[in-house]
């Protein structure tokens, strides 16, 4: 059992209180995909919800144990969650966001009565200004993956998983912040132990995962990729040391594997994933022998994607990736 | 209580013996599409399963209850369906369809192993050949619509959407055969007397609906319509008078308004939906003013479509419906 920040009684009281709307997610086998990738592939589908994405599971049990204002840094998936949880308990919630971040997520967080406020600079930019706000009001900062609740709200995911991990041998988790990859990581190792864990971060956005490799945090000055929900600098100390306990492996893979990873998944699954969302996929796609004949579980996480961006990356005319 | 052909006891126990992959899908609320349509939307999705329809749940049901070989005609869901049904449990399956039938669909039923026999004509003459096959080989003969597992099948999503009937007061089922409609139909009148339940044909292929308003039989030459779904033309009697009964309105909507609807669907919900699918959200855009400022479920019930389709249908350049 791994000694992590994470314990699965908490975790077991988070699916108590979390929304329905956002649990018991859909966990299919896709014969397509399988026959086009050459390994088992199931889909836990964590975009058919208010916010399309996971982000929910975490937001709705941090804001159960909130009152009056909170504040966050997002790249658009927490700050949309956040936005929903926060409204449905009357909560003043104010979303940091980068300039740079996608303008349909953000579009997303002001629908959703959140107070947006955008920053010069990336998202460790809007996460140093949400860390002012906070200070400034003396309201709460919601600090994604390294406060608890958002690795145990996405550790309800694991608990799902873990209840089916007859059905799969592997699981590829979207690397970001850490949240998911620690949470569902926890209770997988402690669950279902035979289950291997691998993270998949974009090679333009490398730093959790070189940090793993080298057993201590590693920065990068800058980020270079289309899944904007997975490019963070600097990671979180605590969270490093979590991933190190669960994780069984981390990999970096290329944008265009991204890409055809989701033009992938929108071809022979029907299902419309943002990038980050892709990162499971891809990196079937850039080492196919290490998965053939495997069966794979991964986690369609998101799928908050601008429609013209998208549109691009899966158009017809693209050629599909065969590394 | 409606005295259709259907029982609610029957369906609970439906419920029982369903793989599970089938149930308790999605229900959810979109914000982003409520704003385009001017009405509260919930989305009841029945795509994110093994057979990308809701028909895994009347195969279930039927082949739960069968040994040796089976026999159906189909436009591709109820194949699929079948077939996977069928060869979990050992069954020798054997799909006909129309040689016009969706190609990809037909692959779908190939590579799930069934026997795939090919007609000329349309799915009406798919349905002959059938009855045929089933008489010749003395193999069960399954009939969607007609054979009271597919309606009971299908109104188990009717269980799920009663369980939370507070959240809407009108669903939008898309009308082919009928399963669908007097399935879902028959529980909503019995549990949620309250919520009305409108059904949408294309005006491409009217049938049951034009059945429906004369409240008798009435067949067409031909249809004409990409919701390949739904295009039925010999409404079945039984059928029609269980529609009678549950039904509280039946509309048809112009092919331009399915396109638009599934474009919605991508656009606004990140949602791939074939064309029956999109039929609710037709009706919608072809009568903003009846549904302004209600509560709407729909059933996106399908996501089987060629890509190449798809991506004309929903591209960049098409201009969307504003009726």
């Amino acid at each position: 059992m791994p000694r992590t920040r994470l314990d699965t009684a908490r975790i077991r009281a988070a699916q108590q209180v979390i929304d329905p709307v956002f649990l018991d997610t859909p966990l299919y086998s896709c014969e397509a995909l399988a026959a086009e990738l050459g390994c088992g592939v199931r889909i836990k589908l964590e975009t058919a919800n208010p916010v399309r994405s996971f982000k929910g599971r975490g937001t709705e049990w941090v804001t159960s144990r909130l009152a009056g204002a909170v504040v966050c840094a997002s790249a658009g998936n927490l700050g949309q969650a956040l936005a929903w949880s926060g409204r449905r308990r009357g909560l003043r919630v104010t979303v940091v966001a980068s300039h740079l971040a996608s303008t349909y997520k953000l579009d997303r967080i002001r629908a959703l009565g959140a107070t947006l406020e955008l920053v010069d600079g990336d998202f460790e930019a809007a996460r140093e200004r949400a860390v002012n706000i906070s200070r400034r009001d003396g309201i709460r900062l919601l600090e994604d993956s390294l406060d608890i609740e958002t690795c145990e709200g996405a550790a309800t995911i694991g608990l799902e998983l873990a209840d089916r991990a007859d059905e799969f041998d592997t699981v590829l988790l979207a690397l970001g912040g850490g949240a998911l990859a620690t949470g569902v990581g926890h209770v997988l190792k402690e669950l279902a132990p035979g289950v291997e864990v691998i993270c998949v971060q974009p090679l333009g956005a490398p730093a959790l995962t070189r940090s793993w490799h080298e057993r201590r945090v590693v920065t990068t000055d800058s980020t270079d990729t289309i899944a904007d929900g997975v490019a963070g600098r600097f990671p979180i100390p605590d969270v490093l040391d979590d991933l190190l306990l669960v994780a069984d492996d981390a990999v970096l893979v290329r944008e265009v594997s991204i890409i055809a990873g989701m033009r992938m998944l929108l071809d022979h699954a029907g299902l419309v994933a943002e990038p980050s969302a892709a990162l499971g996929i891809a990196a079937i796609l850039e080492n196919r022998e290490r998965f053939a004949g495997r069966r794979v579980a991964t986690v369609v996480c998101g799928s908050n994607v601008a429609m013209d961006a998208y549109r691009r990356w899966t158009s017809e005319g693209r050629v599909e990736q065969r590394p």
